[in-house]
């Protein structure tokens, strides 16, 4: 479980402010982990509205059936994450599981089950034993602060080599509001409709619809357009709390022109989780963003962006360094998406490699493989069919990957 | 290039008789490799039948594009495979390479361009200088014999470590009528229609019409139910010929009930081929057999097959000899087809690991790790919704890939 930490890792984290009415605690229930936390308690002030975004897997994890069923109330009072164990393909005895933990928070926070959201992250098919959090949650509550983000952060990694935390502060009506957001990754990763594990929390009050409509649109090129090893989770889990504590007016209705700004603001944090989901992607040391244009449409383009991102042979070539276009080709035309051989450009960075179906006169073999020694690379596809555009975000293919996960149980 | 022999390469290999109507001969053109043959012609007597099979790839190689030309035409004359540069990608320059080297077989066999097939193989994105063929299958076309079928095996091959041969003696009539076929692989598999390149012949008199019929078939549960890297390659060609040279009544028609006998022959030399495809896998030291059963259709459990056997999570495991079938669970969760978690059952050989959505109450660890450590591993997944089965063959997901495809073009 110790491997060595991304070369990708940020060089500093940031040190997230206080949100109002919210307040965490963390601590080891030994749930799979030991020396390091592995349990997450977080509460909500009366009035907090809740959104989310979970995975569309058709074996989706207890937790994330108890998240869709309490979603609708749109209220949340309380939070609790654990890691090692998914709780995910574990009957009926997982359900029971989850239904025991809400009981124990629900008692320590002083809420009803119904407010309490779950998540798990960590081996599939393993009952999680849920008398665990008996006296632990209990303990959790009577120590709770607001204070420091990094402690949630690392509360629920997994296989995550950094923590992962994002913050914004803006400015509405006047008022400084709060957006901080932590995620986990960095195996099964290709998110249908959220990243493993994300939790974003505001003190903007906004509506629980309002909320749910910008986080369903902001995941689309953020969480949703990244992928490590195009193996989507069991627990796939994004939540946004709105604690409503700044003093503004509520943002009621998507008509309100500070929907959009709060939304941009939110679609920041979200995308730097991503990014930061891909960076720990397990065995990477590369990130790459693969744009497709020219697309007949975004949702072509973004699926020509994805066969290209999830192809091992493009993910190993970027690995060794190797300015392997033909592999962009291969990948593209694997795609099943409208696309002409001989219309086709392809870029790395700036350097034109291949264009009219063919490599390009200009192709400098030099300058290209000199790209390809750098750490962060763009490839760009021009398809030169129409107007579609879109960008997956990955990382590369390696003997780490291979490392990781073939010894990942034991 | 060297890599070390698959240790799932067969312990021996056939000695193919000789099939009355084709001729054939391999050379040193040079292309890319030193110091072994790298193209192959075949020469088929007057009324050769011919179907094929090729990728739907996009982005088809030139070679690709010139057999599906001639196809319809149902007659065949010549063959002309290279390895070392697949002429994909290439543009105008490449067609001008495809339609010069038809030129210089056909004068070389003394029939038209349009009854030459061709098939290339290795690098994308190269152009393929045909003036390399010049002379040499000329040569080539004075030194021509019916054996060994090792020799076009062997020119063939890329990436492969080991040949790949098989064939298939049947009685029809009372007359004694042969199969032989060879094939290629071993990265960029996952056939949309057929594997890389795989060439089949039989002495049997076949209708064009019936052959193609047959051939179409029975690809489906050989070459495009196996996968070793998800990734569909863009010059993938399996061409059969029927040179009509055994002394019995032609097959005219799929109703004449000697199609099926003589199909299921053809099946058998297919598999066998689509299997020795899977144990070369780049880097594969188990073969592993995915069965999907009790899914709402065919095509369903199909999908389900290929959407775990594709999983790099899954094929790390077994790699691990891990038996991780909680990583299963998510692959069929992802796939996107009909399941219910909850009737999911799972088998790793004969061991039953999980039922009714969660590990077996009869779950033996010790003895489900001694079986992951056996190299030919079948792993079944139940759905209990239907009647719908498929099976998709796979390698594991090693180092030895990384390697591989981490350095191909240098």
């Amino acid at each position: 479980m110790a491997h060595p930490v991304s070369p990708l890792a940020p060089k500093s984290y940031p040190d997230l402010p206080a949100i109002a009415g919210v307040r965490f605690a963390t601590a080891e229930a030994g749930i799979k982990y030991k020396g390091r936390t592995d349990v997450l308690l977080m509460a909500f002030d009366e009035g907090t509205t809740a959104a989310g975004v979970l995975t569309r897997s058709k074996c989706s994890s207890a937790a994330v059936d108890w998240c869709k069923a309490n979603l609708p109330g749109g209220a949340a009072r309380g939070l609790v994450v654990n890691s090692g164990n998914a709780n995910a393909f574990t009957g009926t005895k997982g359900k029971k599981s989850v239904e025991l933990t809400a009981d124990y928070a629900a008692k320590a926070l002083g809420c009803k089950p119904s407010e309490v959201f779950l998540a798990s992250t960590g081996v599939i098919g393993e009952p999680l034993d849920a008398s665990k959090f008996a006296g632990v949650l209990d303990t959790m509550a009577t120590r709770m602060g607001d204070a420091p983000w990094m402690d949630p952060a690392k509360a629920i990694m997994t296989t995550d080599t950094f923590p992962k935390l994002s913050g914004a502060v803006l400015d509405i009506d006047g008022v400084e509001v709060r957006i901080n957001g932590i995620a986990k990754g960095s195996g099964m990763i290709a998110p249908d409709m959220a990243t493993m594990l994300s939790f974003v929390v505001t003190d903007m009050p906004v509506a629980a619809p309002v909320l749910q409509a910008l986080l369903a649109k902001h995941v689309q090129t953020s969480f949703n357009a990244i992928t490590v090893d195009s193996d989507t989770s069991t627990s796939d889990t994004l939540l946004a709390f709105a604690t409503g504590k700044a003093n503004v007016e509520p943002i009621a209705s998507l008509d309100d022109p500070r929907a959009e700004v709060f939304g941009e603001a939110l679609r920041d944090v979200l995308f730097d989780l991503a990014i930061q989901v891909v960076r720990d992607g397990e065995g990477a040391t590369k990130q790459v963003s693969i744009h497709v244009e020219g697309a007949t449409s975004d949702a072509s383009a973004f699926r020509i962006a994805k066969a290209i991102a999830d192809s091992p042979l493009v993910k190993t070539a970027i690995a060794g360094e190797d300015a392997n276009w033909g592999r962009v080709v291969m990948a593209v035309g694997k795609a099943g998406e409208p696309a002409d051989r001989d219309k086709l450009a392809i870029r790395f960075g700036d350097l034109l490699v291949a264009r009219d179906g063919e490599r390009a006169p200009i192709y400098d073999e030099a300058a290209t493989s000199s790209y390809m020694k750098g750490e962060d690379l763009e490839l760009t596809v021009s398809l030169g069919l129409g107007d579609g555009r879109a960008t997956v975000y990955t990382c590369d293919l390696t003997h780490g990957y291979i490392t990781i996960n073939g010894d990942y149980r034991s």
